[in-house]
């Protein structure tokens, strides 16, 4: 018997033994494999799945656990009969599938388990490298912390008073007005967009969005029944020529955008472009979900204000968060904007996880109050103009006629447009088998296959060095082979 | 012009200043109140609407911002024309009411908002008192942590591995088995709910659960589209005579239990109820959610090993949290089972937070590591036993005649018993009237006229001691009056 033409993925987030497993099981409960029916011996098998026998032994015992198989004294191992309904009917694994919400994309769950291999180097990833992370500072907060209060209790709906205090004022610095009380404390601002997708749109609403956009990365709008709609960026940001039409068209109930250094073009929008836009969406009254994530890390200059320092009526919810300029762990992020909606949002946020840690918040409270930040960003600054400067070299030494890119003005991304288009999955595999972590623009945009999103903020230069050039090669080959 | 017969209610969430501007928004974006219409002066709008001259002024300055009103020269305060529509289809306010998410009950977001008023006796919350909370070990934590490295990156889906570490020894001297692969760290155990929810269950599935049940008081598995069928306890936990009926009649997904000191009756479910429940529910193939948040809380005998002890099919997934023993501000929870099922848990979770804190989780890993959790329970134990003796005492004092309750062997709770139906909103309110914060009955039954959840775990043995006399008199009172 041959176990047809099925191999487990050795990229798949499960491990092998039990995608194996999960093979089998379909085939037993879905009757494909009759009670009784013998398999092959575990050597044959592991020669035909192409896994070593240990993964095997495990998978078969994973069955044998679950009453689908059972090994008879020198018969082999066969089908079980009666059990084969009865035994997992009670069993959680049953509802792996099940749910309302959408499981991360097969590549983004590969990417999230390869980030923990050390050996890897990570071409594309959104963090700041260990090395940029503040460290020091943050052992000399919590030194202090410890020598005070703790705040063990449950915070506030909305979150400390103290944190959304320096908010606050932290806000004001970037020339928004936000008090105490229209701000919510987040659990990381990816919070934000489960909250917002949950509690204040209706199922079936649609949100307009650059395209590509890191959103489509994520499934907490489309989980809770809101559609995306794309709209087209050039350089300046978001055009705004087709908003009227897709707003219309798709009754939209939001525009969510990255203004600041988005994720993954990189591109910043400009003051004119800000205008533009806050004028349009006032007129067909379309609120806004500003993603303020990487504003704080500009390059050359200070970006323009934020689209919530324009707005007057209460129609930007502007995101923020400490993840990507100084500690990704403390997942600290906050939603400001109108107070009655803030409110709803905090219910909502007592309902999903009774607030964020607050050990967090009053570390978070303590490196905003005593400067940290501020002085963390002008330190980080340099590094990270350093650091794009190299990538820019690099691709200009090694990706001159492959591909074509722009200086990004801030954040960590630069978005490889390849001449020519790749099969992206494939370009992934190969990179992967040359120890090199990508983060292809399908990710960004379903039907991409010509885009890369690099980013100069986790890897170190010298594996920016090998890494770029290896991908150079990487390219140039699959060009060659199509 | 009378403002008809409405008036802001002071228990609400919403600050009177912002019902009042929504009641009149309503009115006039419903086209009740026609553009040009003319206000009362803002002295007479006080004192129809019962409230201080500064809340309408606070009310009518944000409907003005709102375009939805104007001052004219010498012509009072008239409705605003042709913006009256415009000026807020684009306002974020507009989805307040909107999302699938259900808003907490009224009472609840009371609850969460006046327990931040110190000067309220809690009669009824379900945390330790900051003086019961281990401070000082805690301070010492940070002091060590802060000498070391600091975890600032983001951590592996399912959690730090030190603190899955930590958890699967720590979970082993309960009986239970299970590897770091097996636990998934949350952001407080409430998060469960919601992972669990948008996973694991298709929509329109039933959970069944004790009725009375801390469960009816939030809405995670509701929001979701999932349904709950409530069965009776008896003082031996979840009677199961009724189980296989409500399964079959359902098509129950699973069923949730409290078996260590439920919420709120504080009940212990004995062994052989455990026995019984576990053969039930597997003849049924019926998955179990253990929540064992109270079960270190133990004071007379540790309870019987937990559901998930005797579990050899995968069939229950066991929730933990450091919340009700240790800290609830570290916001740190877990979920042990089926790999496969943590595996899609922790993929949902990835696109929800990021993953909890890591400064919580580094806390929490050295807090078992070091003993700290197995010392701090043993001291707990004493103070708990003497604050519940402290109660039942004051009980027997007090209500003698006018209630019934039994003595809980752990936990938190007095599920007490009124003789006689009250309506228990009013009930609240007049002990809110009174300086008492109560948990009635009806947010863990709505249908529930007669229980109120005491709680010994909070308020202090001075305020218990003026609280349940005053509680006493309360009931008393309305006794008469019904």
């Amino acid at each position: 018997m041959a176990m047809v033409d099925w191999r487990p993925d050795p990229l798949s987030p499960l491990p092998l033994y039990a995608q194996i497993a999960g093979y089998f099981r379909a085939k037993i409960t879905g009757g494909n494999w009759p009670a009784g029916m013998k398999l092959p011996p575990q050597r044959e098998l592991a020669r035909q799945l192409d896994v070593n026998r240990s993964t095997v032994v495990a998978a078969l015992g994973q069955l044998t656990e679950l009453g689908l198989i059972e090994g008879r004294h020198g018969g082999g191992t066969r089908v079980a009969a009666a059990k084969a309904n009865r035994g997992t009917a009670g069993s959680w694994n049953d509802y792996v599938e099940e749910g309302i919400h959408y499981p991360n994309l097969p590549a983004v769950q590969a990417i999230n388990r390869l980030e923990f291999q050390p050996e890897l180097v990570r071409l594309g990833t959104g963090e700041l490298a260990p090395e940029l992370l503040p460290g020091e500072q943050m052992r000399d907060i919590l030194a202090e912390l410890a020598r005070g209060e703790l705040p063990l209790a449950y915070e506030e709906p909305l979150g400390s008073l103290r944190l959304r205090r320096a908010l606050s004022a932290e806000l004001g610095r970037s020339g928004i007005q936000a008090d105490p009380s229209s701000i919510l404390i987040l659990s990381g601002a990816l919070q934000g967009f489960q909250l917002i997708s949950l509690g204040l749109l209706p199922k079936g609403s649609t949100v307009l969005l650059e395209k590509p956009s890191y959103l489509y990365s994520i499934h907490s709008f489309q989980s809770a029944g809101v559609k995306l709609c794309g709209l087209p960026m050039d350089g300046r940001g978001l055009m705004t020529e087709g908003l009227e039409n897709a707003a219309v068209r798709t009754k939209a109930a939001l525009l969510y955008t990255i203004p600041a250094f988005h994720n993954p073009t990189g591109i910043l929008m400009d003051a004119e472009r800000r205008r533009e836009l806050m004028e349009k969406t006032a007129a067909l009254g379309l609120p806004i979900l500003e993603d303020g994530a990487y504003q704080d890390l500009w390059l050359d200059a200070p970006p323009p204000p934020p689209l919530k320092a324009m707005d007057q009526s209460g129609s930007v919810l502007h995101l923020g968060t400490l993840s990507k300029s100084a500690s990704p762990g403390l997942r600290i992020g906050w939603v400001a904007g109108p107070e009655q909606v803030i409110r709803r949002l905090a219910d909502i946020k007592m309902q999903t996880d009774y607030g964020a840690s607050s050990l967090s918040q009053l570390a978070a409270a303590k490196w905003l109050e005593d400067g940290c930040h501020e002085r963390h960003c002008s330190t980080l600054r340099l590094a990270m103009r350093r650091r794009r400067d190299l990538m820019l070299e690099l691709l200009e030494r090694h990706c001159e006629g492959l591909a074509a890119w722009s200086k990004p003005a801030g954040g960590f991304y630069v978005w490889l447009r390849l001449n020519r288009p790749v099969p992206l999955p494939k370009l992934f595999r190969a990179a992967l088998a040359e120890g090199l972590l990508l983060n292809t623009g399908d990710l960004y945009d379903r039907s991409d296959e010509r885009h890369l999103r690099l980013s100069y903020s986790y890897a170190s230069p010298s594996e920016l060095e090998r890494g770029i050039a290896k991908l150079a090669e990487l390219i140039r080959r699959m060009d060659r082979l199509s």
